[in-house]
């Protein structure tokens, strides 16, 4: 059993691993020459945006879901959500055979509206702030007894977002760097501690956009500091950091680079007329890091974790 | 040494498989639930969109290259191609150090010509009938010396194409049938040559669109009927059929399966929303088919393969 209470350790993310094997995919690694040689490193792209709903989020949902007893389960699941982990809930609730209840944001991407409601969630709007979200989660919860799964403030969510390294570590052993993505900081959690604890010699970065850039000032600051307004086009990455995460990343991760914002959307444009695969802004900023220079990794073998891949494409057709 | 002269078997096709794995990518294989439920199949893509230069070609080209002796080698090939293929050679040739002379139709995607001199090769304009590029790509043999390498009427091109049926048996062994696009028939002569040398009673079906169904016409008849004008969108399926594809296509293929032109575009399209991945419209004909309905294999488990990946993706958001 996932422990709710205590910080995961590599174990933990094993066990998850084998908890939910079974029910998500274990997804490709690509490779792309001419990627290679704009950055000068070796890179390998760790395909979550080919997961179940398309992002990486169906690994920590489902490690929660399949991790509650009989009794929790029957009451359903809740939680908010700017769209990926509503979406993964909600495939991860219905594979169970309970009700997932999502409060999402009405502003959240029609695109991600449409992945819940396929998926058998049940949805209720609330104002694109924090607190909003938090009240109408919380409401729900008294009137259902749901179990709240948090996106990303859980450790059994982070114990399966790391399971996505340790499949990485498994094909590609002789990694010298990790990069994720880092919103609210579960797959950067998840990923420092699976990735640490096989090989304690890698380095394991997180990337942000430099409009949502809390994760990096968070750590140079020793104490967790507020996402901005959301003005990023990487919509998956406006959250701040949680009270589980940020002691994780603060142990455990070297660094944070910054992507310039201004470059996601070219990023995910060149992602897929290059590598041919299609990725969410929010999952650009990995590469985008290395593109713009404000990471150079020149001769390593870098480990890119593509987090997710639910966008409209004409947003990528028309920059 | 792979055999100019006899057909290949599946000896010959595993021992191409050997002399390029090194330099091929071994590509993922991915499934995708929304698909399975339209077709209520269980559809395993072979990605061969992820494939060097986009395209299985670089299989076949690479193995041809690396079958040369050092003397052929050294005066370099020569073929001619509507694209894909034009870029393999090249790139193939490039990595054995060795000279790439490439006849294309003037009509060509901006797109392919951008591949093949990215790669290197030495490109000769003509117009877009076999006739005037066999005369063009027989001149440029005459004066270099070069050995022709045809895109598919070639049994060391046949062999290394059908390297991919070998490693998807390899990953899903319990396929009940493969579907390819079949164009010259390479691709699809040999995946039937590994396919049923791996797995006898395995079906193998090629797939072609309505504006360019030769190949059906040729199993047909019996004899090789010429392709039509050129008015397909699967710009990668217009060719006839060769004499040295046509028997093993007769003998060993169970049946060519027509999908609607009109949804080529629109296949490829919703593979890059649902599935996340860039197909071309001649890949798009193995799923078109299903989705269509002209092919059922409701409850089957199937095999498909992702031919290429070579588009503008302004074609598929344009529809």
């Amino acid at each position: 059993m996932s422990d709710v209470e205590s910080r995961p350790d590599l174990k933990a993310i094993q066990a998850a691993h084998e908890r939910i094997r079974q029910f998500i995919t274990r997804t490709p690694i690509i490779t792309n020459d001419a990627l290679d040689a704009l950055t000068g490193a070796k890179l390998f792209f760790k395909c979550e945006n080919l997961q179940k709903v398309g992002a990486f989020k169906f690994r920590g949902a489902t490690n929660a879901v399949q991790s509650l007893t009989a009794d929790e389960a029957a009451r359903g699941v809740v939680t908010h959500s700017s769209g990926n982990h509503a979406a993964a809930l909600s495939l991860a609730a219905k594979m169970r055979g309970i009700p997932a209840y999502i409060v999402m944001p009405r502003t959240a991407p029609q695109i991600k509206k449409d992945a819940v409601a396929s998926f058998g969630g049940q949805m209720t709007f609330c104002e694109p702030t924090l607190e909003a979200r938090d009240s109408a989660a919380a409401e729900l919860q008294r009137k259902t007894g749901a179990a709240m799964i948090h996106p990303f403030d859980d450790y059994r969510v982070i114990a399966g977002q790391g399971t996505a390294a340790l499949e990485l570590l498994e094909d590609v052993p002789d990694l010298d760097v990790i990069i994720t993505p880092v919103g609210g900081g579960g797959l950067l959690a998840g990923t420092a501690i699976a990735a640490k604890g096989i090989k304690p010699s890698i380095k394991v970065i997180g990337a942000e956009p430099s409009l949502a850039d809390d994760a990096a000032e968070s750590l140079r600051c020793g104490h967790i500091v507020a996402a901005r307004p959301p003005t990023s086009a990487a919509d998956g990455l406006l959250t701040s950091l949680g009270q589980k995460t940020f002691p994780i990343l603060r142990d455990l991760v070297d660094q944070i680079a910054i992507a310039p914002d201004e470059q996601l959307i070219p990023t995910a444009a060149m992602v897929l007329s290059r590598a041919r695969v299609l990725i969410e802004p929010s999952s650009a900023v990995v590469l985008a890091a290395l593109l713009s220079g404000t990471l150079n990794l020149a001769g390593k073998r870098v480990g890119l974790i593509l987090s997710g891949g639910n966008v409209d494409v004409g947003r990528l057709t028309q920059h």
